[in-house]
């Protein structure tokens, strides 16, 4: 039977058109065009401004010759320019390519290579890194170097040719007719996964999905017009989780941040009414670190939205006490950021302490955004029960999952078996319906047959008060096949032997979880601050 | 050149799920079970009841062979099944087709018959009209009534046969699989225009659309998560304007209403503390018409909407002394509801209130989910200069402007005539962006060359202190092609007569604009509230 409601009820450009967060800037600046956009130091930029600058850095990347599919890099800091860039490079179709600043030279150049980068927007203070890299990559992106006028280099400038940001925009038209996407499945970002093993891969994102994170961040964190957001949170994380487009559809402010310190985080807390913030728990130690708290503290509640780790209790605490409201995400590269949340339910506000914090150190549920969630076994793909112990892959279906890596079909293949987007992490369902990580697949250790969380090791490790940090491997075994090997740092002028972190944790694990081995010394991370437990492994191999 | 960020990065069900609006129940259910969703007098229903029943809807609906493509009609009030059916009804794929319970028997049997409607949903208080209504149409709907047990029904029941809505619905399976659409375009719901010449045209709305302005309202309105909202809004307006599915996203509270009336209205803001609620200005009229307002005083502040009608002065101030915030909205059946706001800037608050309320009689700016809105010439389809003068007509492009009209290509081709929706509204742009209604197209007066907005010359007679009503219309002139006529209603206990109204125009208008003509009596109005000019025409023509 023929469809009525199908017939002569066509898409045309009236009824149609491609979803993109570029177009919330463009309404910011039509409706509130005197309104700030961007604060930084001394300087302050409106709406007006902000989209006038877009479209001509748009402009004089088309002059330079881009064009949709061409890759355009930066080596940013949280300054001005790496808003700019997030309208203004995809304002003429290409793709922002946003580079990690803490990766060594030579994963930068692999980056560059593969991305086939045509253009590198660097901060000055990146200058030395800029020409270790190029030594390194195939590649010869045009220059376009950033001289921030708020910040004082303690080094000199290293002459690479390239030309100056302000002067290259300046060139720009202002009434510049930006290009919409052909499609909003059209690539927006390419952003490279850490690596903890194996080449880097490109993850792709379109502007459809961007467009939906943006405003699923805004409708999740209730954030209401003329929010005031300060940027902790590195824009080349995932594009800083999308909140670049989010403040536009808000018309809210971007407080900028070169760098992560305490004192300047508090003092835009009070001067600025900071209401939003984002970072991994490390921002967290830094903000409660700051012994001056009480000259700064706010009169509003200030929302902090932590991922990456859950926030341990006393940092809760701490932060609840300070005048923080921490929510806990969870999401990874291939979700645009955040695309799991521990939604807050007001009853659990009676509850202690110890219980909020086992509440909220749970990953939680789906994005509003994101179509489903589930934690399934990867050999049947059926969910796990919801029972809080057994342990599945977390999987992803929706429209804010990556378009996919770039260049790399059997990654592809991999990645989107069955229908879902396999996210590699290990995690159990509560029987409410909210999940919580317990491992990386390849973090996971089978012992007799047993599969043990790494991460319950490391969680039972870190209660005591000796411990500051712990990584959990798993190393080979004749018996058991696998046993759990544990290396700890210990908080400065704590003693802690092998002895006595093996009482500890049999009387605070099950017998078969408890590490067989112990290693006192610093625990290697990436630039991004994750453990690297393939480097672990390998010195394991030696000691052992 | 080949894109490289277009090989292999294809859509697949991982990374691309349809927008639909009834995702934001599932998930409100499976997050907030325990939430309330719906109050209707004395009954509550949780999120996990109301998911549960719209799952149990669908399947009842899908046994009876609604599928996609299928028309299910209904003559609700706002009572907890109108919000059952939004998502009950597109739950199995079906087309909701919600009916202006005000409207004559004919034109609904024309609706039902138009439509193809196989199933009626309909309120005991409504069976006399549904009687009728059957013996005016050709296709005999599959009767369900809905006996309100919070209501004292006055008049006996009218026994037509049908189904129980309560029996009905207990017969679903609560488990049922419901049906996502097969594409976001799938269509969602058909609402007719009121029609005031012409056969009613049925509007499609699809799922992208509904997903979008839901989300939308929660963005312009800043509606945080659990707000609590009151349903003055007739729901058979353009879907409630979307907001059965707005508050799903946000997991708040639906406070049903069965009639406008003050104490229920005050009662309710009192009570369950409600945050927004939105209607026509007579919505208004009636809030501030209540005497007990003192004992009803909320401690918060409520967020009113209003459409159809720039709110006037003296309303905009009572409204702001009652403790509610006005804002203006616009928008046709065409484009799911609001589809343009008055954005207020901050610092317009320092305005005096007649200023105020003048920039608030301003439509505004296009909504967030609207891509474009202009006001062009429909001649040269050319944006009118910004001067506040030069009359246009309203056109949009945009995700939430209507699928299209059903079955009829004619209608489709003209309002879609070169790539934008013709609003069929007359406006001007004002320098600042902001656009203001002017009058409909066959509204305008042309007399002696001039244009005549027909809305400036009834605000002119709207500021006199005995007019309580004005309608001013075109008639025929020999010398000036046409003159303005204009009908008064006045209010109780005051006079008033053409010579005062004439001299009363001479001195607020330019001459050109006076009215020649006056008469005094009452204004004929549609089921909806509009103000039926054509049969004013009609009079005219006999009067002069």
């Amino acid at each position: 039977m023929v469809n009525p409601y199908n017939q002569d009820l066509d898409q045309n450009p009236a009824n149609y058109q491609p979803l993109t967060p570029l177009s919330f800037l463009e309404r910011a600046s039509d409706v509130f065009p005197d309104h700030i956009a961007i604060i930084h130091g001394n300087t302050k930029t409106t709406y007006r401004e902000f989209y006038t600058r877009s479209k001509q850095l748009a402009f004089s990347l088309a002059q330079l010759g881009m064009t949709r599919g061409s890759t355009v890099s930066t080596l940013l800091l949280n300054t001005p320019p790496m808003l700019e860039v997030h309208y203004g490079i995809p304002m003429c179709g290409a793709v922002i390519h946003a580079i990690n600043t803490r990766l060594d030279p030579a994963t930068i150049a692999f980056q560059l290579d593969h991305a086939k980068s045509e253009i590198l927007f660097y901060d000055r203070e990146l200058g030395s890194i800029v020409k270790e890299v190029l030594s390194h990559c195939q590649v010869k992106p045009h220059l376009i170097e950033f001289v921030d006028s708020e910040y004082e280099y303690k080094d000199a400038p290293v002459d690479l040719g390239a030309d100056d940001y302000e002067l290259f925009l300046n060139k720009g038209d202002s009434n510049y007719q930006w290009l919409m996407p052909e499609n909003e499945w059209d690539a927006i970002s390419v952003g490279y996964t850490s690596g903890t093993t194996g080449d880097p891969k490109g993850v792709v994102s379109h502007h459809r999905g961007a467009y939906l994170l943006a405003q699923g961040n805004a409708m999740v964190a209730s954030m209401p017009k003329h929010s005031v957001y300060l940027w902790t949170l590195p824009m080349f994380h995932c594009n800083g989780w999308c909140f670049p487009w989010t403040m536009s559809a808000i018309i809210g402010i971007h407080v900028c941040l070169r760098q992560v310190r305490a004192e300047p985080i508090w003092q835009s807390i009070k001067t600025h009414k900071i209401s939003h913030l984002c970072g991994a728990p490390i921002v967290m130690s830094v903000i409660l670190s700051f012994d001056k708290q009480q000259d700064y503290r706010p009169d509003h509640q200030v929302q902090f939205f932590t991922a990456a780790a859950p926030p341990p209790e006393n940092v809760l605490k701490q932060m609840q006490q300070a005048g923080f409201l921490v929510t806990h995400l969870y999401g990874l590269t291939e979700t645009y950021g955040p695309a799991v949340i521990n939604e807050w339910h007001q009853e659990w506000d009676s509850l202690n302490m110890t219980e909020q914090a086992s509440l909220k150190a749970r990953q939680g549920v789906r994005y509003l955004p994101l179509e489903h969630l589930s934690v399934l076994n990867p050999e049947t793909m059926k969910p796990v029960p919801a029972d809080g112990k057994t342990i599945g892959e977390v999987m992803f279906q929706g429209n804010i999952v990556m378009k996919g890596y770039l260049k790399n079909k059997t990654a592809n293949d991999k990645a989107f078996a069955g229908g879902w987007f396999h996210s590699g992490d290990l995690a159990v369902m509560h029987p409410d319906g909210y999940l919580q990580l317990k491992d990386r697949s390849k973090d996971i250790i089978i012992s007799g047959g047993e599969n043990i969380s790494s991460i319950e090791i490391e969680e039972a490790l870190l209660k005591n008060e000796c411990v500051a940090a712990a990584a959990v491997i798993a190393v080979a075994n004749e018996k058991w096949g696998e046993v759990p090997c544990a290396f700890i740092e210990l908080k400065v002028q704590h003693q802690w032997n092998s002895d006595e972190a093996l009482q500890w944790c049999k009387s605070n694990l099950a017998s078969f979880k408890v590490p067989k081995y112990y290693f006192f010394e610093d625990i290697p991370r990436t630039s991004t601050g994750k453990i690297q437990k393939y480097v672990l492994r390998e010195k394991a191999k030696k000691l052992i």
